[in-house]
C-alpha cells in the first residue's frame, strides 16, 4: 500500500490544482500553508469563495461585474456616455481604469469562436447594439489582438456599421519601453502600418 | 473616484494573495476564474478549506498529520521502526516516500532558530527521545541543508548520543542530473569531501 497524504489535505490540494497557472506542486504547497492559518482566516477565505458567486451579478447597462443594478463605472455621473469601450471580460476594464480612460464600457463576456462552438447570439451584442442607439459618438473595440479578438471586434463593427457613429479599434505597435529587437514580426508590421507623423 | 473592483471580487482576490508565492495579479486571475466555476464546485472548495485544519491532527507517534490517531506509515505494520527519518515538516516525508524509504519518520514540526525566537523546548524534541528509548537502531538526521537545518540536526545528535544507536546525516552532493556547472561551492565541496571509493 503506498503512502497517501491525510484525504482533507489531498482533497484541498486537487481544488488548488483546478484552479488555472496552478500544478500539483504549487497546490500541494498552498494546502499545508492554509493549515498554518488561524481559523478565523480560514474561514473568511471560505466565505469569500462562496460570496463571490453569490453577491456579484452584471450591470443592467454594460454588463460589468457589479453587486448593485449598475456597475461603479455606470454609476457615475461624470463618466462620458458618449464613449463605450467594448472589452471581452470584465477585467479588461481594471487595464483601461488605470490608463485614465473617462468613457463607459462594454463587457462582450467572451469572443465568437466557432471551433469552441461560441456563436454570435452567446456573446453580449445583443446588449451593445440596444445600446448605441442614444447619445452615442463613439465605440472602441478593444478585444485582444487574437484571431478571436479580431473577428469579434469585425463582426460588432459590421453590425454598428448602420447607427452612423464612429467605430474604433485599440492601435497596435510596439509597447512603450519594450525593444526592437524583442518585437515579433506581427507587432512590427502594425507598427509600420500604423505609424504616425512625427515632424 | 477611482475606480473599484466589486468588494466580493476584492476581498477573495486579497485572501488568494495572501498565500505564498501569490501576487496581486495571480490572485486576481484566481479570484475571476472562480467566478465562473459551478456553485457546487465552489462550495467543495470552500468546505475543503474548512476541513483541512478541522479535520487533521498529529499522529500520536510521529507527529505526521492525520486524521486518526496514527498517520498511515505508523499504522502499517510492514515499515521498519528500527529506523527513524528526522524532518522538518510533514510535507517532507511526501519526498521520502517517493524514494522507496521503508522506516518510520518523525516530525519536530520546525526547527531551532534563536533569531526567530525558536528555542529547542518548542519543537517536537521530547517526543523524538521519548521514542528512541525501545528498540531503534538508527535516526536519520533529514532536516534541510540552511543553517537551522543543520543546528538542529547537531543539537538533536548530541540529545541521542547517550542512547548508543546510530545517528546519520542525509548525504550532501551533486544533484543526480545535474551539471557541474551549474553547482554552487558548497555543493561542490560537499561532494569532494563525502566522494565514495567508485574501482
Amino acid at each position: 500500500m503506498g503512502y497517501r497524504n491525510p484525504l482533507p489535505l489531498t482533497v484541498l490540494t486537487e481544488y488548488f490544482a483546478r484552479l488555472p497557472g496552478i500544478g500539483m506542486k504549487t497546490a500541494g504547497r498552498l494546502a499545508y500553508y492554509v493549515m498554518s492559518m488561524d481559523e478565523e482566516d480560514i474561514e473568511g477565505f471560505a466565505r469569500a469563495l462562496v460570496n463571490v458567486k453569490k453577491d456579484l451579478r452584471f450591470c443592467d447597462v454594460c454588463q460589468n461585474l457589479t453587486e448593485d443594478d449598475l456597475c461603479s463605472v455606470c454609476a457615475d455621473e461624470l463618466r462620458d456616455r458618449g464613449v463605450i469601450c467594448v472589452v471581452e471580460v470584465p477585467k479588461d476594464i481594471n487595464a483601461f481604469e488605470r490608463s485614465g480612460y473617462n468613457g463607459v464600457y462594454h463587457v462582450l463576456d467572451g469572443l465568437i469562436s466557432p471551433i469552441d462552438g461560441v456563436t454570435p447570439e452567446m456573446i453580449r451584442l445583443k446588449e451593445l447594439l440596444r445600446r448605441v442607439t442614444s447619445g452615442v459618438d463613439e465605440v472602441i473595440m478593444a478585444t485582444n489582438p487574437t484571431v478571436e479578438g479580431e473577428a469579434t471586434a469585425m463582426y460588432a463593427a459590421k453590425l454598428l456599421e448602420p447607427f452612423n457613429i464612429k467605430i474604433t479599434r485599440l492601435a497596435f505597435g510596439l509597447p512603450i519601453g519594450g525593444a526592437l529587437e524583442y518585437a515579433d514580426e506581427m507587432t512590427l508590421l502594425k507598427a509600420l502600418e500604423n505609424r504616425t507623423a512625427f515632424l
